[in-house]
């Protein structure tokens, strides 16, 4: 008798995880614009370790006991009382290689602990940056898999809908999928994969008009971008580290 | 100036519900597979009123106490206790006119009343069956729009979808829209528009696979196709009514 293949579900929305069971699963939390992004990118750049937290306040703390960067955003802006952003070109390795960074987002992070809260043993992130890398890591673990967006303030949006199809078109034979998300995800992608910035623009996603409102095209077009950073960002006790698979 | 056009959002699942301010809204039910389908079709053939309620035991009491048909399934399949299921054939002109139905669903008889709940004023429902009849109402209306995918059980799914992506794409010009999940239902529709039934069993939705399980590919089949009961299923005093708009 074949194996029976592992499920994939996509949730779209941070308000729609209490649908899944994540704890026998691989989570993939996914925010494009730009936590997961940045996330593969500093750690790719050499970045010893990121410790995403949920609060600034808790940013700041963390960021003072161990004396390391602290970064993050609310409302795609700079936070208050944090050094740095959310942008992936704040992260060369002549500035981020060997620390740590302390890291809170609006939404990633966010989604991120309540995954923990829900259970979750097996969380990693994922961006266009390690597209690659994050199909290695879910072929190699062949465990079920939550495609989890991030999405903004719990509205679906375009970006992330379309990384869960990229990952959901390549890997798909090896997954028993019966989830209508999963589909529409994979229809998204496959409209938009040949320019998914153009697409982005044409559809006038939200969070488009938000980062070029604020003069920040060239981080949507990198953050697009597939395979920038191949790393494979793996939460472990805590925080965030590269993983050998 | 311009008069600014009301604004268009899509809600894909009732758990994403609570972000959207329905109160000052036209808010369109949508369950494709089948509570707004029959709805519109029981209207049409010359139901005089539907009484949507949440429970099959509601159901029972107001059936016995008005002396009305009781309707309505649980997982596909008519509940126990009830007389009548979900299905738009079982309401032929012969049987249904000048009758009252109390009508209980999985998902769409669920959603309304959490719409109600929630502070909607104005409630109407939708589907394929009645798509230009609903679109003329919303155009007329120029209020807010919020299009309410009943979904299954919370879970985001493609029938739904499709259907809000029909009339974003019939009345797009007139609203403002700045939400991604509309812009994801639009292009999905896009995509699936020239066969809907072809689409629902290309993606093997998970609709598509319960209901052919259980024979009904003529139910879906006929869900999918648009205008065939134009009436405009307006929610008053605790019923839906043929709207005269």
């Amino acid at each position: 008798m074949e194996k029976q293949k592992p499920t994939l579900y996509t949730c779209l929305s941070p308000s729609l995880l209490h649908l899944y069971d994540v704890s026998p699963a691989v989570v993939v939390i996914i925010d494009i614009l730009r936590a997961t992004s940045t996330i593969a990118t500093a750690l790719h750049n050499g970045a010893k370790a990121i410790i995403p937290v949920d609060s600034v306040a808790e940013c700041i703390r963390i960021g003072k006991q161990i004396e390391a960067i602290t970064a993050g955003e609310r409302d795609g802006k700079i936070a208050e009382g944090l050094e740095y952003g959310n942008s992936p070109f704040e992260y060369p390795p002549a500035f981020i290689e060997g620390k740590t960074l302390v890291l809170t987002t609006t939404n990633g992070t966010k989604l991120l602990h309540m995954a923990l809260d829900k259970g979750a043993e097996h969380i990693i992130t994922g961006a266009f940056a390690n597209l690659d890398a994050v199909c290695d890591h879910l072929l190699a673990a062949d465990k079920p898999v939550i495609l989890a967006c991030a999405a903004w303030k719990d509205r679906v949006n375009i970006e992330d809908t379309l990384f869960a199809g990229a990952v959901i078109h390549a890997i798909k034979s090896h997954f028993n999928i019966n989830c209508d998300a999963s589909q529409l995800a994979e229809t998204m992608y496959m409209d938009a994969k040949d320019d998914l910035y153009e697409f982005m623009k044409l559809k006038q996603a939200s969070h488009y008009i938000r980062l070029t409102s604020f003069g920040l095209e060239a981080d949507i077009r990198h953050c697009l971008t597939s395979n920038t950073a191949p790393v494979m960002p793996l939460y472990e006790n805590g925080k965030l580290i590269k993983s050998i698979i």
